[in-house]
């Protein structure tokens, strides 16, 4: 049993929940959208939570920030224009912008709370939001893509939460399609998908609505994510024609810092695990 | 919060919690050594419980049995004899004797009532304990090793619980030292090593216990293991001489299933994270 200083979230289908101690609540707030809390907890630096939903703590986001970003902005041969659909909390887009080749940045959240939040909570997460490359939209980012130009974009970074509420429309077919004809000739979505070990029709429905929507080709990279359901997560990449070759050797020379990601670490993220290689064989 | 249909176990020191949904409890007893306990989960079938902290579950069990022996058996170039301290569940002895080449292994728990729970509650886990290459003993596996020949031994798997209690003697030169001794000349001790996002301060300091009982030579493998804190664990060879090449071959052809391990997942497993290697550089 937990007490009332533990914030514990309990994912039903899986019976497993996963809690941290906390020394207080800083704030909560039903926003337009969804409902925001903000935790200071005992070991994991501060913590927010959408809809009872663990999200971002200031310990263990490096994981999820990095690998939604430098995998796949490594795959790419040259990204240059990068839209980030959900993301509220700019960790992913501060990491985006750790690519000097990079020219923009757009990150759509359909919930300006989430970011004005993480600016007071999380203000390590939005050093890089007044990068000029930067631009912060809190508009629809499903009728955004689609209103998109054709061919106008390298990498569609899908940084939402669970395939439930807001984000539902995030994991079809149909959005999918609108990411493909957004996207430029090497163009790469990535998109978050849950975990292995509970998740594997999540992962699975994912790929068909993707396939559905003109993407033929995937790479799925695993890591861990402690605050998640299962503490193992990961993130789906599926291309608009085929991967061409990880630039390692710009991984090696990254030039900048990260706390789990290198080129090591991009190459093993990519394995696949003995179960996960039979489902999709 | 969570009630008694949980059971919760609190990392205190990380302000974590990880907890499974319960349909009832299916055994308890105080042993000679330890407080064990057996539920029936909701989604993770049977768990198993040694003084409140999570053993084995049998829906996830795979990642860490896996991981605690295929990669250490097929870094050793030709390991025909195996010691397993602690590991009285039996599944690392199951995924031990799935290796052909292996003429005995022999299983060290200092408490028998671990293994006669787990042939009622994990028969699975233990359905190669008549196998007539595994010898199981019921005693103090420390002293086993101090008084074991030189060059007996070629690969040693310390599956234990946390460095407190019954396991705090697993932990030390001392033992080590023993271990090195044991072990043939391509021999490899390999201990299961804890959480890198919690527990970095054991991983060091098993280092230098390691080191100070011997051994210059380390790998650390890393693998998803949800029920344990983090979700996120780790194992750590260390050599009796610098290891020898990884039988990548031997473990593409292997012949035998698994649910994780592959030769890929082997060579991932050993990608270290970045503030790893800075902690370690």
């Amino acid at each position: 049993m937990l007490d009332a200083t533990w914030f514990s979230e309990a994912q039903e289908p899986s019976g497993s929940a996963f809690s941290l101690k906390i020394k207080r609540k800083l704030h909560e707030e039903q926003s337009e959208f969804q409902f925001l809390e903000i935790y200071e907890t005992e070991q994991f630096g501060n913590l927010m939570v959408i809809d009872g939903c663990t999200m971002v703590s200031t310990r263990d986001n490096f994981f999820y920030h990095e690998m939604m970003s430098h995998p796949v902005l490594f795959t790419h041969p040259n990204p240059k224009n990068v839209l980030i659909i959900g993301g509220g909390d700019c960790g992913t887009l501060r990491e985006v912008l750790k690519h000097p080749g990079v020219e923009k940045a757009v990150q759509i959240d359909i919930d300006e709370r989430v970011t004005r939040l993480s600016e007071i909570y999380f203000p390590e997460l939005c050093e890089s939001n007044n990068d000029p490359r930067a631009e912060l939209k809190f508009i629809d980012g499903i009728k955004w893509v689609k209103d998109a130009a054709p061919n106008s974009v390298d990498i569609i970074i899908i940084d939402s939460t669970d395939p439930v509420g807001p984000a539902a429309g995030l994991f079809c077919a149909d959005f999918y399609k609108d990411c493909f004809r957004a996207l430029t000739e090497n163009g790469i979505v990535v998109q978050q998908s849950e975990s292995a070990l509970l998740h594997m029709h999540i992962l699975q429905e994912m790929r068909g609505e993707m396939r559905a929507g003109g993407f033929n080709h995937y790479q799925t990279v695993f890591f861990p994510q402690c605050i998640y359901p299962s503490g193992w997560w990961s993130a789906t990449m599926a291309g608009k024609n085929a991967f061409t070759a990880f630039r390692e050797q710009d991984a090696i020379n990254k030039g900048f810092d990260t706390v789990y990601y290198n080129h090591e670490i991009h190459k093993a993220s990519l394995a696949m695990p003995e179960f996960f290689k039979k489902a999709f064989a």
